[in-house]
């Protein structure tokens, strides 16, 4: 059976988006459903593979079914494709599967020429509308179809502007159009070598190949690279009766959302403009009228049209992103899609619905992304002083959003200052006309990036939301001059402070107050994620080092703390001398006094933590860094002592000369204990249980304090469950040893107590050696926990530091690595890894606890995977939970969902 | 059926090592041979086993069984045991399948008591000699069997010997040795609280156990733990009738090597001290005579053990090492096992073996191991210079050859001294009473270490043949006191030259002469290895950077170049200012100008290169290090600046301040590139082929140089197979990039010179991603080479610049690893590792060359894997190549041997 190619409206339905592409689906399902559809008609997807296949030509049969088609169309509407008497006209637009920037636009118009637009004249009685209609055809069939340069175009038709007396569009007579016809005609000869095709149906096949062409632009390839489309999937051609918002009082045209897309709120929202065109919406040249203005203007076609959008809702059930034209007192609906929102409108639509008996409370689960959660709880610009920004006048405009999140902090104008003062702790905001990969220094630095130029996949986009900073993209009204940019009149000089909102692109003029969210607060998202916990599997607990960390985490929904960092507590001010003392000790008795010293306020660390987890699980890793991050730096050390040589040899008094040498000594033995100490890669130096092995006084003291704080508190009547995590574990002879030293110090503190506590002993799985040798390890290991980080660091053998800036981003720029691996874990490499130590702990030990402790544990497909390989919980920074626990939902209803 | 614990030797043959124990088999073996063997018996392994699992108690039955098998001694020798007429003596002595230190050693004399010495002494008519066995007897059954302290005995003899005139052992009468065996009783009395067993069983009861119990000592259990012999063999126990050497001038006693274990020589070797027992040879008080005098004192016997030297030679086709005694003119074989030779010996005397076909190709290539090839390669002292040194009586004394290699340098006495020297380019020798973790740093810059106490297992000795380094241990000759020692008469003092032969344990004054071996003067290594040729599967390459090395690669039998470091070349003093400005170039047109002077030369490179290896592969792997190694170090400028700035101070005219600000501004441009080029990590940053795709000029102008090459050698008729490797990939995309911009550039340079060449493009396997994922990898790779040294690092997560002094050295000391993973191949993680690189590599191109480039290609055991696993070939350093080639025979014997 041959191949059917093309599909009029009423032979299609919303299911057949792979076919019809989504406008095309859309158009049929509205004509389905009885509503006002212009007639016409959709070639598939398969016709534009096809041209490809046969070397770019239409296939058999497509160009006859099209035909056939446009007969059906005059059919219906009565005109005649290229009938002077009474013309139809037609757009030609592209339609894939996912809307997408770079395909080529929409060709109006399409069916004038010099005979057809006397008749369009004639018939509409408006020889200047006729001939303004032609003017622009011809400009977008050159510049679309035939590729021509658009400015050559404006600059014909801006000396004919000129001549006028008001310089606008509106001002261009009849005649004057005429001879812009005539004008653009010749332009057109020019610059193709043939005349314009007065032939409709040449027309008509030039077009519709520039469609299947655009499929393979460049702009088009690189967003299929990027967002990871195939290229196979091909683009559809519409072609639709035009109709005209612009033929006077009782015709216009807008744009409609079913729902407010800012905030959710069930309400018509929307823009409409009468006795205009959808160009003249984009062009800005007039400002458009809320919808509500059109109950007022045309009350019967509001009415319509609410009903329409009413209908279209229920019909999709969901909220409708739709475009619409009044043409002499009747309505056309031309466009319906699922309309963009923002991420607290995510929220408040899916959980509304489910209230709506729309959609069911898994489909409001999977309707919401991760990142949207996320979003909602970054820090934000306090509402209020916002407003006083605003009405101070401090917005300069409005960029695109192209990371969320918002900062405040000195504007900027290279990399190397915007290094050079973060590095000393300031605030600031790198401004760029756009950014590349030598910029990469400055914007680890830095609160935010503001750029001119680029859009959501240019590179200052990509990397912002790499290093999860805020970013407005594209701010294409300001203009960056040397040290400073100017916005409108406003001049903003280098060290000026601004403030970027990532999330609406909005740039301001001096500081603006953060605020963090509050969870209690978001009432829809709060519902959302109790739905979510009802759907899931995997457990979401929290990464947290200090009681406060570990009752935000706790308030956010986490079940258990996976990682506390014990060191972080070594470096507060007040430990940190007896940390150095214990490190820099010549005996072991001194070490043991300073341990000494440190094991009450470890002790006091651990009870805080406790009893906020009060019932859940306290994973707490022991000591993991080289001993050296607490020692002052060895270069820090040498430029000290050459100071002060440079002081004794000013020493004036025999007194100042020996203060200065007994100073020079005593530097002089810190700088030899720490070169000591160097190392030349201390990542994969003396750290992690290497230094538990070492120094085994270390991790006894931490154990003892662990079991201490246990028992203290569980005689108040906390619910108590220590688990002690043995990090870098590269072979099972450690852990064992680690183990059979530090496990008896447990077991007699709780002897000692007369308690029992339900404790554990278990690992980190970051060295890829202990993934490799799960089953060995399993003996002596009660839980695992990933360390993705290091096992990343390990398995790609890329230092973090190092690379990030230097070459790893612009790895992921040139798609050498499809993603960060350091933000969305690597599934063939280090996956590989996990789903092996997951298979070979499982066989040693059934019941054995895994789960994730790396940054990855509060990204979504990282967590996908986490729930796909079987691990029992991910533990992410504090905020990351509510994302995590919607993450882990949707994880579990895609398996349902598959399952079906 | 009850099992049989007790065997005559009569029952016994020398298959039974398992059961009999080493010696005890080789005592059955004779005596089934028809050989004179006291009579005597082998209580079983199985019963030492039995022992120890019910408590340290006899197995039921085995002290029935021993009764009765002295029952039939008894028969056979016509004596009784405990007869005061007639007493039969026996020696009772440990024997496990190994001969293992640390075990019990002999108890000799059992049997005798009071009224049993009477009837000796009459019998021998020789009371002197019956009392000196006697005294003998209740002194090692105290000190080995009781565990009482030996000096304690000693000083009881020592007062005697002082009454006496000559101050000797044989200066005491038969008097005064009944004295001492009073003496000697009380003491045991006192020492036990229990008066010295009087009855011959309950001696022979007490002397089994201790025999059982000498199995679970320390020293025997470290020891099996150190060589990893399984604690459950247990030891056997021989009992054997007494014959004696001392009875007279008849008499007499002796050790024999079948050939001698020097240099293989065909000739009986050995010595012999007449009318004396083997302890007296032991303790030196005597020296003996050349075996050859046996021929000149007893003829008959010497006919009669020359005979029966050949006989079991052949019997065991091996070289043997045998203890007599000759009692009254009547030669007693006492024992026969393989002997000990040493790396010359074994080899000649494999070779040799076949010629007189006792044993097959196949046989002498597996008796030879491959250290013992690697040794007889290593550098060695100059036969002549060490004559002279010898003849001027340097020879300093001899200690345990713990390591091999020999080493001239400054003697120094810490570490600290040796590091600073060492770094220094000093040659010194570290010399320590023993070593410990602390002195690694140390050994790591010594030529050599020398201690005074410590045995092949101690630190030192495990270090020092961990590091490749000679070593001198247990010289307890040697008075080391403080920063100098004393050998004799001879002092030794900080930085006075030394020399030390670690192969044969001695020691020097002053420096000798070391000389690099030469396989063509090795004329039986060259046979074996040739067989051993015929038997391997696996091919051995070599890595070589410059032609010389190749060149000698080749000679040593090498069948390609498995890795050339192409930055070696850059590090020449010619080429460096070259490479400075290449990476030094501010802007592309500067790299290329200096990557242009670089190219011929770096052709010039690989064309010597190419024309040795004619004929054969060649692997050139692309620029590997950080860029920064190239550069000056940053505390090196810095210090440099330093010094500059206080010149600048002192500077006394205009033109020297002007010229120090120049060169201060000079040096701090190029401080800010090294700054810009630091890395907290180097090895997992900007390194391998991440340089070759930020920077793709350098690798095309290497793949233009080696293919420039390729084409100019080969146009001079020489048969070229140039391989270009990219390091360092982890994912398939980076491999992709490089080979789809090198491969065009390559194909480009023959099509000019219109040559096609056999060439390939590949990689390294040295991340563990890369072996992850090698199934995608090996779609653009026609070869892997594991880089194992780096897979190794990053599979362990451990740096071995910093790890191996600082810890790793210590873990395998402590058993944390079984080996020092740098040298022996990690098989449970790292093997894993390329067993799944090489099924998935092979699964995606069948054909793939899978060889190994790192360091663990020249280690026995990680040969004996790449065999397993099917690589190709295994490519180490030249000197190492002839031992992988026998380790590649014995693993493709030892596989055949499996198979049948």
């Amino acid at each position: 059976m041959a191949k059917k190619w093309v599909y009029l409206f009423s032979e299609g339905n919303k299911d057949m988006r792979d076919l019809l592409g989504g406008k095309g689906a859309g158009l049929a399902e509205m004509e389905n459903a009885g509503l006002p559809v212009p007639p016409g008609f959709t070639i598939t997807t398969e016709a534009c593979n096809a041209y490809y296949a046969s070397g770019k030509r239409f296939p058999d049969g497509m160009w006859d079914e099209t035909l056939a088609a446009l007969k059906e169309v005059e059919r219906r509407t009565g005109k005649q494709f290229g009938d002077p008497g009474n013309p139809l006209l037609v757009s030609v637009r592209s339609g894939a599967k996912m809307s997408m920037p770079g395909m080529m636009d929409t060709v109006l118009n399409l069916g004038l020429n010099d005979q057809t637009v006397a008749g369009l004249a004639k018939l509409t009685n408006n020889e200047r509308f006729a001939y303004d209609a032609y003017r622009r055809f011809i400009a977008m069939f050159g510049r679309i179809v035939m590729d021509i340069e658009g400015p050559k175009f404006d600059q014909i038709l801006d000396a004919y502007k000129e001549r006028t007396v008001g310089k606008q569009d509106t001002d261009l007579t009849a005649d004057m159009l005429k001879q812009v016809v005539a004008d653009f005609k010749a332009l057109y000869e020019r610059e193709i070598g043939q005349p314009f095709p007065e032939d409709p149906y040449e027309q008509l096949r030039l077009a519709i190949g520039a469609v299947f062409g655009s499929w393979m632009g460049k702009r088009a390839v690189d967003y299929r690279n990027y967002y990871k489309i195939p290229h196979d999937l091909g683009t559809a051609v519409n072609i639709v009766t035009m109709v005209f918002g612009n033929m006077g009082g009782d015709s216009g045209t807008g744009v409609a959302f079913t729902r407010d897309p800012n905030t959710g709120e069930k309400t018509l929202y929307g823009e409409y403009l009468a006795n205009a065109q959808g160009e003249d919406v984009v062009a800005g040249i007039r400002t458009p009228e809320p919808i509500a203005q059109l109950a007022q203007e045309m009350p019967e076609i509001y009415r319509q049209f609410v009903e329409i959008t009413q209908r279209l809702e229920k019909h999709y059930r969901e909220m409708q992103d739709l475009e619409f034209t009044v043409e002499r007192g009747k309505l056309w609906m031309l466009q319906t899609r699922t309309g963009k929102r923002t991420a607290k409108a995510a929220v408040k639509i899916a959980v509304d619905m489910v209230a709506e008996e729309l959609i069911s409370k898994q489909e409001a689960v999977l309707r919401v992304e991760t990142g949207q959660v996320y979003q909602l709880l970054l820090p934000r610009f306090d509402e209020k002083d916002k407003e006083r920004a605003v009405r101070e006048g401090q917005l300069l405009g409005t960029g695109l959003n192209a990371s969320p999140g918002a900062a405040s902090g000195a504007a900027v104008f290279d990399a190397d200052t915007a290094q050079a003062l973060g590095q000393e702790g300031k605030a600031v905001i790198l401004v760029r006309p756009e950014t590349s990969p030598d910029d990469v220094h400055g914007m680890l630095e830095a609160k935010g990036i503001l750029t001119q130029h680029g859009g959501a996949t240019s590179h200052a986009a990509v990397v912002a939301r790499g290093l999860g900073k805020p970013c407005v993209a594209g701010a294409e009204q300001l203009r960056i001059d040397g040290r400073q940019f100017t916005a409108g009149a406003v001049v903003i000089r280098e060290g000026d402070m601004i403030s970027i909102d990532g999330a609406t692109g909005e740039i301001f003029r001096g500081p603006i107050k953060t605020v963090a969210p509050e969870l209690g607060r978001e009432v829809e998202l709060q519902q959302l994620l109790a739905w979510a916990d009802e759907f899931r599997r995997l457990q979401c607990w929290a990464n947290a080092d200090y009681p406060r960390d570990a009752k935000v985490a706790r308030e956010l929904g986490a079940q258990g703390i996976g990682l506390t960092r014990t060191e972080h507590m070594f470096f507060e001010e007040d430990r940190l001398p007896i940390v150095q003392r214990m490190i820099l000790a010549e005996t072991d008795a001194a070490r043991q006094a300073a341990l000494d010293e440190l094991l009450p306020i470890q002790r006091g660390d651990f009870e805080g933590l406790f009893r906020v987890m009060d019932g859940l699980p306290v994973i707490i890793r022991l000591i993991d860094p080289p001993l050296h991050e607490f020692l002052p730096g060895y270069e820090e050390l040498q430029e000290e002592i050459a100071a002060l040589k440079f002081e004794l040899r000013d020493a004036k008094t025999l007194a100042e000369m020996t203060q200065k040498m007994e100073q020079i000594r005593e530097r002089e033995r810190l700088l030899s204990s720490v070169a000591a100490m160097r190392e030349a890669n201390p990542m994969l130096g003396l750290r992690g249980c290497r230094l538990g092995i070492l120094f085994p006084q270390i991790p006894a003291m931490q154990v003892r304090a662990i079991f201490e704080a246990a028992c203290n508190v569980a005689a108040e009547g906390v619910d108590v469950h220590p688990e002690v995590m043995i990090p870098l574990v590269g072979h099972v002879s450690e852990l064992k040893r680690q183990r059979e030293l530090l496990e008896p110090i447990a077991k007699k503190v709780m002897a000692q107590r007369h308690m029992q506590l339900d404790y554990k002993f278990g690992t980190m799985i970051e060295v890829p050696r202990a993934a490799l040798t799960a089953d060995e390890i399993a003996e002596y290991a009660q839980f695992f926990s990933f360390g993705t980080n290091d096992l990343t660091q390990m398995a790609f053998g890329i230092s973090r530091d190092d690379a990030e800036g230097k070459f790893l981003l612009r790895y992921v720029e040139e798609k050498l690595l499809p993603d960060n691996p350091f933000q969305v874990l690597d599934r063939g490499g280090v996956g590989k890894l996990m789903r092996m130590a997951v298979e070979l702990g499982h066989s040693t030990r059934p019941d054995l606890e895994i789960g994730i402790c790396g940054e990855h544990g509060g990204d979504h497909s990282s967590i996908q995977f986490c729930h796909q390989i079987g691990l029992k919980y991910v533990s992410a920074s504090p905020y990351r939970v509510p994302g995590a626990r919607l993450a882990a939902a949707q994880a579990a209803l895609g398996e349902t969902t598959r399952d079906r």
